[in-house]
């Protein structure tokens, strides 16, 4: 019992008050706030399975109590694509689709991503046993990817292979920059070649306006944690009716004695994508919030924000802002040298930033770097932004940067 | 505007009253159900990547604070095997496993499962391109496994395929009949033909106690959502040292642009395992809880309740208790041919016997079926226990079958 009574000691404090009491600038948690519609439902389906609970089916995409075949039908308009899936996470979408173009051709190898892309990207085509070929960006300041660097790369690949490329991956929205490349001069290189293309929309999807046509994207990739105020974990996949059948694949397995068999379950998500309770529920809860959010004018409001800390500090001393500007996604790096200056000299070394910040009630700066710092202002007010913005001033005064 | 409205309308209504105003025996719900501790912590940690605030390694497994290093060796010890990974469930701990050894040991290409194995037990070796071959049950009433048929089955693919099994799977307590299985003599088997054994724990790791030195088990594989109290979905994926390699994989793949690599991300799990808020955070809360009720004396007791249900409802006409008897898991399978009948000529059919029991304030009855029943009391309070039996015994007697 003494063991026992130690466990419950060690698990005992699993709180977290940092929402109420800090404002939070974390690169990739701000896109994934619940709403209180989310946090209502929550609470209401915490339980594991609480989404099955009018099954009828045996497929989650098949529920109709809460409305699943509903919402899936909903997302798909929303992306502007034919098709939604759920899987357990933006990567896990990306691993199934190029597992199921390698299935469908067999012979090409190579996945043409541009070179800002995110790991997970990297991984999933480690996971397939496939090849990469990178587009390069501009690198010095701004990071820019050109579209017409796709058609290149796409037919050097061609050449070295002696086949098309499996897939072309574009990330809209890039993790480390925030930059946003248009997808649609992309799209249309795909279509002249015939190749499949897929939006990574992990940072966009939820945060700005999609249209698949649009982008001639036959697949997206979402994340409702990351960027559509789920909570998650919880990936989308938007894909064409072109590829329904290579990923709604169906089990074809038997069991050799029992001969039990189970035609109705996809064996591309394991039987049911691991989403169940919490992770759908407060997707579907956040929806209508999202698809506000990411009307044009709504969107606009929110790059003006980032725009906004970038104006007042740019000129603080040894500070750079890197990526592309104007900010469309308000995701934004800085080289901050001046700060990795005074980290050389300071006690707390390169958490000196943080803790700076700290104590001024805003959290979410990643800790012990001081020479590169990401701040993300999505769907703060604009009380929050100013407050921010002097707080960093502030700080830069402190030390002598201004 | 008006599309949003109607959204808002369709997605406001998320709510889930059930626990509080029924009695919920649904199968699969009652480990799941979360502590209190668990409750408090998916509220805190309700915001997709709260669990990452203080991560320094870009590895969640390596997060200190939340305690997750710590959890992972708590957990470890608990199920008595070396290591623990998390996953993003039980059937995605299976996939990675077998993919694992599949790359291990090429040559080899099936997995010997019993003829009760869960279906996503089926989706693991079909999605790795596997073959199996089933170990028979006794059928008739009892669906008994004899060990002793795990070592006949060895044989026969070893004759058939030239080469050893890839693995073999128990599962500890079935989906179906609730039946408990005991590990150690199938351990031994395969220790004796050196070849990999994984236990699948979905439905017994967190409900009953487990020991995977004392069973000579590889592999465990456990459910947070299903029998762990974790509001999920997450999984658990106990090995031993001799796997470490096979399971931990450091990605290798380089930008050929870029030169970017990411040797510390693990491949085999894409990076991070999508468990990264809620579904651990409540997992960790209801740890201690979880080592409590499996100590013998907890898990015992509720043993004797569905033990208590069974002795009351066995001579109800028409009604056959399928499995081993007594109950060790409270998971409990009946054939209903007199239910069966009663649907024949009554106007919500099948429907009538999940109404009856709902009007009686218990849920989670299978819809519409009626010449067999589900039910699980685990973790139902002895005074639940005894109404739920009293409201099968009126149901009974509605119908003229006592």
């Amino acid at each position: 019992m003494e063991y026992i009574n130690e466990l419950v000691q060690k698990y005992a404090n699993l709180t977290r008050t940092i929402n109420e009491e800090f404002i939070n600038i974390h690169p990739i948690q701000r896109g994934g706030m619940l709403t209180p519609e989310a946090f209502k439902a929550l609470v209401a389906y915490g339980d594991g399975y609480s989404l099955c609970d009018n099954c009828l089916k045996g497929r989650i995409d098949q529920i109709e109590n809460p409305p699943v075949v509903e919402f899936l039908k909903d997302m798909a308009k929303f992306l502007n694509i034919d098709n939604v899936m759920l899987t357990a996470a933006a990567r896990e979408s990306k691993r199934l689709v190029m597992e199921a173009l390698a299935r469908k051709y067999p012979k090409r190898k190579t996945v043409v991503i541009d070179s800002l892309a995110h790991y997970t990207t990297y991984l999933a085509i480690e996971a397939n046993n496939l090849k990469l070929s990178e587009v390069p960006n501009s690198e010095n300041r701004e990071f820019n990817i050109e579209a017409i660097d796709y058609e290149k790369i796409i037919k050097k690949v061609q050449n070295e292979d002696g086949v098309l490329p499996l897939l072309v991956v574009l990330t809209h929205v890039d993790y480390k920059y925030g930059n946003y490349n248009d997808p649609k001069p992309i799209g249309e290189i795909c279509q002249k070649f015939n190749i499949p293309f897929l939006l990574n929309a992990a940072y966009s999807g939820g945060i700005l306006p999609i249209d698949c046509k649009e982008y001639s994207a036959d697949f997206v990739v979402c994340s409702g944690h990351k960027s559509m105020a789920a909570s998650g974990p919880i990936g989308v996949l938007g894909f064409n009716d072109d590829f329904y059948n290579d990923i709604m694949v169906n089990s074809k397995i038997q069991g050799n004695i029992s001969s039990k068999s189970f035609p109705s379950k996809l064996c591309t998500v394991m039987g049911c994508p691991p989403v169940y309770g919490a992770p759908l529920i407060t997707l579907m809860a956040s929806f209508p919030t999202v698809v506000k959010r990411t009307q044009k004018e709504v969107a606009d409001e929110e790059s003006k924000k980032a725009n906004y800390v970038i104006e007042s500090i740019k000129n603080i001393k040894g500070i750079e802002i890197l990526g592309k500007l104007p900010k469309i996604h308000p995701l934004t790096n800085l080289k901050t040298e001046s700060f990795s200056e005074v980290a050389k000299t300071h006690p707390r070394r390169g958490f000196f930033l943080r803790d700076d910040f700290k104590e001024r009630g805003i959290i979410g700066l990643l800790p012990g770097i001081s020479k590169e710092m990401k701040f993300n202002t999505y769907d703060l007010t604009w009380e929050q932004v100013k407050y921010f913005t002097k707080s960093f001033i502030e700080i830069a005064q402190k030390y002598n940067l201004l």
